[in-house]
């Protein structure tokens, strides 16, 4: 049931591949101080075990590219220098052994530059991701077209050409924008012109409220149409919420799956349980949980059994009770207090992976 | 660049008109106790405050129709009844004003109840929302479609025709799945079959976090095609993040417009100020601004300076400072500690809504 995808070339990064019909994959960008290798571990460290496959590290100076050769070997997941302004910062990251290069058309523009870079990449199997975005457009092609959807794909393609030009083809294309239509028409027209993979972000999205929604309604509705091969939410917040809300994203649609998947209703005057408070504490008790399993906590008899029963576990609240639900049957009814502990045994149950106690 | 709609004949509900190429109405639920009128009353004036332009509330029993009828008559927004199960909680709602009512066609089957609801909602000038919902489908059709598209649009069209039967027209129709690619389907498959307004939502979407994700794909997309001519976002949480979150997703896709839209970047290893805190402090101050203003809050200077020039009002960090510009023109740089009060300050100007001093 999720949607059919393009079908793009693939790009290697590591042991990773991006497009080609490989699962979306899922990226965010490190914050930490980019002279600080501990602190810059650890959060790689954390997002790693939220589900981040591949994270971007800022590199702005030179001195940030010598603490990423230090960062590199120990990072369990392949990193991409996020490199402006200055070329040389994209040599001294391949140098220092990051699996791809970010480069922004809008501010590394000499082509014997960027064909140096693409040399040493070449040398080094790296991946460049031509990282459009529409508040740093090449000013040339910002004169030409405005801030137009052919503006941002007129300038990857230019700076393809250059990859190409020295046989460089392992390539990553984004086009970013901080409109929702902008991204959405641009990453449209980039598909109709190019067989690159595409990665997708709706940039400076805002913050958890509007980011959030930004994010879900630009790259849902393009990986709804089959586009992207992986994905970055932007987020003012931790890169941490960057990393479930893609997730909840992929969910959303079938195309990844990870952990249990919640269907809960908004409550009305029918409900006569704490429903809000019962979905946190099954929520927070099944958080290690890495099956997917549908689980359904309804509050009343109108959709409850429906729901319910369409999940692989659910419950239909009554009268401080709730009846509960397994692949389709009812199995028994609880008091309120005790069906939080009810759902989590039974997912653990259906989902093999067994409480560990500390 | 907002979204073209497609246009539906319009539906009234008091002085509120749904569909005909009105902007899309943003409602939500409410989830006091419906015995409780003066819980209600004070729970719509707050969703009104927050941008709710209809309310609808859950009439489970005859004891709350009564109550109701208290509620209508203060109610500043039109308000619509949740009826289940047994028509009589119909008429008794019309009989309590309610200026429209949704009918699950999966509980209530009769086509001869169904005229006699439709000919008193038509005497009482009230709408009809044909609510279908896949978690409570009629058992026929379920046992013909399954659970598809089909099955919502043909359950729709089942009841549609009993109540133009009867010369009913004032009917906007909902075909809600936990789903979203079925509730995409769904929406998409009616609107081609046809022209009534439609109420989209992603039903039982989950907490803030999954449901916020779900009904900004799923309702994103189909209103970036033109459908949509109410929504309403159900989320396990308080009915006021159903109303922010509904006008995210609107602004979004610039289809409305109320108070400041932000955009603020993820902060990476270039920043070196606290945009978060900034963000915060900003959005906290000018919460009360009803003009829609573009202000962007950026880190550094990659995006910012490109990002902050095209809003209305910006600002690009930069060493615990900020560059802000109004209008695409730099303004000043001003110490950290003092860029939310310039902004506030010029975002009030700008919108021309002085500072309220309580």
């Amino acid at each position: 049931m999720a949607p059919r995808r393009s079908l793009t070339r693939p790009a290697r990064l590591g042991p990773l591949t991006i497009g080609g019909g490989a699962p979306v994959v899922v990226q965010t960008m490190g914050n930490a101080d980019p002279l600080d290798p501990e602190a810059i571990l650890a959060q790689i460290g954390r997002l790693t075990a939220r589900g981040a496959e591949l994270v971007r590290l800022a590199v702005p100076n030179e001195a940030a590219a010598r603490v990423l050769a230090e960062v590199t070997p120990h990072s369990p997941v392949p990193l991409v220098a996020d490199v402006h302004f200055d070329w040389r910062l994209a040599l001294w990251s391949l140098k220092a052994k990051a699996a791809g290069l970010r480069l922004n058309p809008g501010n590394i523009r000499d082509p014997e530059k960027i064909k140096k870079v693409a040399e040493a990449a070449m040398a080094n199997g790296a991946a460049i991701r031509v990282g459009v975005n529409a508040g740093s457009l090449d000013p040339e092609v910002l004169a030409r077209y405005g801030h137009t959807p052919e503006a941002m794909v007129q300038s990857a393609l230019k700076e393809i050409a250059v990859l190409e030009a020295v046989g460089f083809t392992n390539i990553v294309v984004s086009l970013k924008a901080s409109e929702v239509r902008l991204t959405v028409e641009a990453a449209r027209l980039m598909a109709r012109r190019s067989d690159y993979p595409q990665h997708l972000g709706v940039t400076e999205a805002g913050d958890l409220e509007s980011g959030v929604v930004k994010s879900a309604v630009g790259l849902g509705l393009l990986l709804y149409e089959g586009l992207g091969d992986t994905i970055r939410v932007s987020l003012t917040g931790p890169p941490e919420a960057e990393v479930d809300c893609a997730y909840e994203i992929l969910k959303s649609l079938g195309l990844r799956v990870r952990g249990p998947e919640y269907i809960s209703c908004p409550t009305c005057g029918r409900c006569r349980i704490d429903l809000a408070a019962l979905l946190r504490d099954v929520k927070e008790r099944l958080s290690d949980l890495k099956t997917p399993l549908k689980i359904a906590v309804m509050g009343c008899e109108v959709n409850g059994p429906g729901e319910a029963k369409r999940a692989d576990l659910g419950v239909a609240g009554g009268q401080r009770k709730g009846v509960v639900f397994e692949k389709g049957l009812v199995v028994g009814q609880y008091p309120f207090e005790s069906l939080a502990a009810v759902l989590e045994d039974k997912a653990r149950v259906l989902a093999g992976e067994p409480k560990t106690i500390p």
